[in-house]
């Protein structure tokens, strides 16, 4: 089974503002998912708003994020709010008002579910694993029966979700403002993966595997 | 007036996980908001999370965010949680239990208020504008009376925070995994800014004013 390719508008997902901005299409919410590691989790604890950074993975069905201090309030059915950002820079207007920021957003709307299966929660935590760290999975120690029972583990269907993304120049270019002579335009923000530091408890010598040295100098998100 | 810099402990800043990441200066609060300029903004609306990106600014005493989606729910005295989220690199340990993420993440509780004062209004969008776009708002032309009418500002008290960080390699250097002769460090994450793009619609030869160009090349966050 697959997801529905349009992305579904309802209640949640509608665009109300800045329209020109969202998007519809499945394809590019997973390519702002597969940009990051790192998402926010919002739930609602005693009526108040908690926002939590934690990492994620996914597969083409729900995504899976590791339990934080926010697991403590999640026990089945509550209601989640997933957002990824990635900061791509700033945009630079004439106006004040006009400035702004070019950005790729994914939000996701749902009900997360502790897993609990030993075989989903492996499956899961590989997912999450080599999101963030490709190659990791087949190279590290996996987790044993203690680790996995220590670790929470959520899964969150990917149905009902949105993505919003602005690129390109400020939008006063050609309104009375463009007469002022001022400059405007963007400045671009790019993340980039360093030369890996090792750990100094490790033996000199220790050689670099290849899937973590690979990474140096790429982009990220 | 100024905030104790010694941030508050309480029922939703005390650290249950995780404790030796957390900090109680607000000076480090103050430098991770500083490192930035977007937040994950988190309201309740109909009893569900919703998790917004948006940008920020602050004084000594409150953040400034700027209104959005999120803004339509907040119709005074509504509780939101301000998260802000560096992320630093990837911890790469010799178990896939131990890997995790090196950071610098903010969070602020309180209630956000509109601001309608004009005075203040200009004020803390001084302060966003500068915080993001340094040097724009003496250099761009100021919002006038419609604008500043149509822009929704928020400002919530740096009272009740907290920040965490993590840097620094992976914990089991010195556990039984140390002997399974693995590699482990941190990959470390880089984002800078680049060459200013100017807009196509800019007549040629219009100058960057010094306040933009010199950012090239710089870290951001």
């Amino acid at each position: 089974m697959s997801l529905d390719p349009l992305l579904p508008e309802t209640d949640l997902t509608r665009h109300r503002r800045l329209r020109d901005q969202g998007s519809l299409d499945r394809a590019e919410l997973n390519a702002v998912l597969d940009a990051g590691f790192v998402c926010h989790l919002g739930v609602v604890v005693e009526g108040r708003p908690l926002v939590v950074p934690t990492v994620y993975g996914r597969d083409e069905e729900r995504l899976y994020l590791h339990g934080s201090v926010a697991s403590r309030s999640l026990a089945g059915g509550t209601p989640v709010c997933v957002t990824v950002t990635h900061v791509d820079g700033l945009v630079v207007a004439r106006s004040v008002f006009e400035h702004g920021v070019n950005y790729r957003s994914a939000m996701i709307h749902g009900e997360a579910r502790k897993v609990t299966d030993p075989d989903e929660k492996l499956a899961g935590l590989r997912r999450l694993t080599e999101h963030a760290a490709p190659g990791q999975w087949s190279y590290a120690r996996g987790p044993n029966r203690k680790e996995l029972a220590a670790t929470t583990l959520l899964a969150l269907s990917l149905q009902e979700a949105s993505v919003k993304i602005r690129s390109g120049p400020p939008d006063d270019g050609d309104g009375p403002d463009a007469d002022l002579g001022l400059w405007a335009g963007t400045l671009p923000l790019t993340s980039v993966w360093g030369p890996p530091a090792a750990d100094p408890a490790l033996p000199d010598n220790t050689p670099v595997p290849r899937h973590i040295a690979r990474r140096e100098g790429t982009r990220y998100a």
